[in-house]
C-alpha cells in the first residue's frame, strides 16, 4: 500500500524541486491564512481526538499537548509565516572551480527528495514539517500519532487543497491515514522512494527506526547535557546561567542534566548552587565528592540532595533533577562528558582561553559551548528558523536541522566536449 | 567479538581526531616509504593469496586484480603520497556568525568518527582507505575480501607498526581478520561505535548492507549513465566524446550505458556512431526508432546492432555494449534519464543554453554534465584527490567522496554567560 504513496511522493518531489521560491512561498502564505480562516473543521476534528483521548485515559499533559484552539492555530500560522520569510536554499551554487583542463565545476543545492517523518502527539508538527519540506522543495510522507489522527487528517486535507489551488502537486504531502503500526515498518523499507527517515519522539522510536530502517535515519532529540564549571569560572554569573539551563524548560533535550564542578571551587560553589536552584524546585543527585562539598549544608539538606546512583549520570532527567559531580580538572571533565553525554550540547564556564579551546576541540558533541547556556541548541536560536529535528548522529547534519539541512547537492560540470585523458 | 574492536576504534578516533596534520602526514610518509622498503612479507603473503585463488579456480581477471608486485606497491605508495599532499579538512571553521544577542557561532569541521568499510578483492583498497581515514582523523574498521586475507593482514601489520612508531594509536585501523561472513552482519549492528558503513563492491553487497545495517550506509558504485545528443550538438565533436565515455574503461561505474539521440539528428548521426565505435568492438542495443535510423546500414549490421530487450535500458553494461534510444526532444530525454539512470552521471551535448540549463536542473543525478564525458565523475578528476567511494544516495555526500566527505561538523558557540530568554 505504501509503495503507491512512495511513487506519488517521488513524482511530486520532481515537480516541486523545480518550483520557484515565489510560488512555494505564495502557497504557504495561503496555507497560513486558511489555517486561521478555516479553523472550524480542524478544531472539530481536534475536539474529537481530545474526547477519544480522554476516554482512553491519556494524561492531562498529553491531552494538553494534542489540544488545538484558535490561539494555538494562530501560533502555528505565525511559525509558518516565519518559515516563509527564510531564504530558500535550493539552487545555491557553491564550491565553484575550473579544473586545469578547463572543465567548469560547481555544486548546486537541491532538495533531499522524499522525507519520511514519524512523530508523536503534537499536531503543530504536521504543519511545521510539511511547510519546511515544501519550502525546501521536498516531498514528505507523514506518520503522526494515533491520538491526533483526526486532527492531522483535517490539517492535511487543508494542505492538499492549498497545494491543488496553487497548481502544486498535492501528492507532495503524503499522510499515512491509519493507526496500523505495521505501516511504520513498511515505510522504513521504502528505500526506493524515501531518502531519509526523521523520527521525532522518544528513544524507543529512534531505536525502532534504526533497527528496522533500510533508509538512513536521523537519530536525535535526546540529550544528556553537561555544564562544567572550571576553576576560573565567574561563579556569580554561573548561577543564573545554570538555572536557565536546568529550569527554563526541563522537559526538552537541550536542558541541563549534569553539573560538573572543579574541585578547587566545589566547596565554595556547590552549596550556593543547591540553595539557588532549590528555590525553583530542583533536587540533586550528588557523587561522593559533591556530597563532601555540601557538608556545610548537611543539616538542612533533607531529601534535596541524595547520593547519585549508578545510572544517574547516564539519565536524561527531563525534570527538575540535576546531577552534581566534582572533577579534578579539565581532563576529568572532558572524559566524563564524552563518556556520558549523548552528543547533544555541553558547555564550559571558564575564564581560561586554553581550557575553553580544549573543551571546544575535545568534547565530541553536536554543539559545544563556552560561557553560555545549553538551551541555545535550537533552530530558531541559531538563526536557522524552524527546525525539523536536532540530530545527534554524525552523518549529513549535526544539531538543529533547518531548511538547508533538508537539501543535498549535485555536481554540475560544464565543458567544451571534454574527454578524460 | 567486534564490540571490542568498536570500542578500541572509538577510543582511537578520539585521540586521532586531535592529532595535527603534520603528525598524521609524517606517519603516512613513513608508511609510503616502508610499503616499498619492506615489501618482502607483503609480496609473500600476496603470493599465498594468489596461489590459494588459483586452487579455488578464481578467474584470471580476479587473480590479476588481487596480485601485487613491486610496481603495483610503488603505485600504492605514490597514491598515498598524493593523499599526504592534500589539505587536511579537519579544524576548518565555516558559517561564522554573531547572533543578535552577541553569542558567537560557527561550525568547525571534525572527523566523522569510525568508518566501517566492506570491500572486495583489490588489496590497494586497504591502504587507500586506511590512509584517507587517518588523514581525516577517522578510525576505520576494515573488512576486506577473503581472497586477499593474507595480503591485507600483512598490510595492516605494517600500518600498525608505522602508527605505533609515530606515537599514534594503532587501534585506529581495525582489521576483521577472518573470512567468517557473520562478522559482516555483526559489524552492521555496531551503531554505538561505528558512524558510517561504506560498501565497496557489487549491487548485492550494497543491498545486503542496506537491508541489515543499523548504521547509515553510503550506497553507490553503480551507474547507468546517459549521454543525450541534442538537436544542436556538435556531432563531429560528439563522436570521440562518446567513444571516451563508452570505451576508455567500460567496466567502471561512470562509463556510458545509453546514448539518447534527438530524432532530428538520429538518421544523420546514429550510423556514424555505430561505424565509429564498432572499430573499438562496441555492440549496440537499439530501440525501434534507432533501428529505423540505422536502416541505411542495415545490410552490413549483422550482430553489431540488435533490438533492445525489455531490460536493456535498465542494465549497467560494464562492457562494450551501448544502448541506443531515439527521443523526440529534451522532455523525453530527461524523462528517460530520470527513469533509468541510477543517479550517477548523465550528460547532455548541446549548443542550446536553455536546454543545457534544463538538463542541469531537471536531471536528478549526483553529477550532471554539459558537453563533457561522464568519465570525469571521480575524486581525482574533480580535484578532491583519492576517493573513498562514489555515492549515489542523497544524504551527507553525493558523487565522489574524498577527505572532506569523511568529515562532519560541530557547532561552537562562545558567549559571555549568555542565557536564553
Amino acid at each position: 500500500m505504501l509503495i503507491e504513496m512512495g511513487k506519488e511522493a517521488r513524482q511530486a518531489f520532481r515537480i516541486l524541486s523545480l518550483v520557484s521560491t515565489e510560488r512555494k512561498d505564495a502557497a504557504l502564505a495561503v496555507l497560513a491564512e486558511r489555517l486561521e480562516a478555516e479553523s472550524v473543521p480542524i478544531l472539530a476534528a481536534n475536539a474529537q481526538d481530545v474526547a477519544e483521548g480522554q476516554k482512553a485515559g491519556l494524561s492531562t499533559a498529553l491531552l494538553d499537548r494534542l489540544t488545538l484552539n484558535p490561539s494555538r492555530l494562530a501560533g502555528i500560522a505565525s511559525e509558518l509565516r516565519q518559515t516563509i520569510s527564510l531564504p530558500d536554499p535550493v539552487g545555491e551554487k557553491f564550491d565553484e572551480t575550473t579544473l586545469p583542463n578547463g572543465l567548469k565545476l560547481h555544486k548546486q543545492r537541491v532538495p533531499l527528495g522524499v522525507l519520511g517523518v514519524i512523530y508523536e502527539a503534537r499536531p503543530n508538527v504536521t504543519v511545521d514539517i510539511a511547510s519546511l519540506a515544501l519550502k525546501s522543495g521536498n516531498a514528505v510522507i507523514l506518520r503522526g500519532g494515533s491520538e491526533t489522527l483526526r486532527t492531522n487528517r483535517a490539517l492535511v486535507t487543508l494542505i492538499h487543497s492549498v497545494l491543488a489551488e496553487a497548481g502544486l502537486p498535492p501528492e507532495a504531502v503524503q499522510f499515512i491515514d491509519s493507526p496500523d503500526r505495521s505501516l511504520v515498518l513498511e515505510l522504513l523499507k521504502l528505500h526506493e522512494y524515501v531518502d531519509i527517515i526523521i523520527p521525532r519522539g522518544g528513544a524507543s522510536l529512534h531505536q525502532f527506526c534504526r533497527e528496522n530502517s533500510q533508509i538512513p535515519v536521523i537519530t536525535g532529540g535526546t540529550g544528556i547535557c553537561h555544564i562544567y564549571v572550571d576553576e576560573s569560572a565567574n561563579l556569580e554569573a554561573a548561577l543564573p546561567l545554570i538555572r536557565n539551563a536546568k529550569t527554563q524548560r526541563p522537559s526538552v533535550c537541550n536542558s541541563l542534566d549534569t553539573l560538573l564542578v572543579h574541585s578547587a571551587v566545589a566547596e565554595a560553589f556547590l552549596p550556593r548552587v543547591v540553595e539557588f536552584l532549590a528555590k525553583d524546585g530542583v533536587t540533586f543527585r550528588a557523587d561522593s565528592l559533591a556530597l563532601d562539598a555540601l557538608k556545610t549544608l548537611n543539616p538542612t539538606l533533607g531529601d534535596l540532595v541524595i547520593p547519585a546512583g549508578a545510572e544517574d549520570f547516564d539519565t536524561e532527567w527531563m525534570s527538575l533533577v540535576l546531577g552534581l559531580n566534582v572533577v579534578e580538572g579539565l581532563d576529568e571533565a572532558i572524559a566524563h562528558t564524552n563518556k556520558h553525554s549523548l552528543g547533544h550540547s555541553d558547555s564550559i564556564l571558564t575564564a581560561d582561553a586554553g581550557n575553553a579551546a580544549r573543551w571546544v576541540n575535545e568534547v565530541d558533541s553536536a554543539a559545544v559551548y563556552v560561557n553560555a547556556s545549553t538551551r541555545f541548541t535550537d533552530g530558531n536560536q541559531f538563526g536557522l528558523g524552524a527546525e525539523v529535528a536536532i540530530s545527534t548522529q554524525r552523518l549529513h547534519a549535526r544539531g538543529p536541522m533547518g531548511l538547508r539541512e533538508l537539501t543535498t547537492y549535485k555536481w554540475v560540470a560544464v565543458g567544451n566536449y571534454h574527454i578524460r585523458q
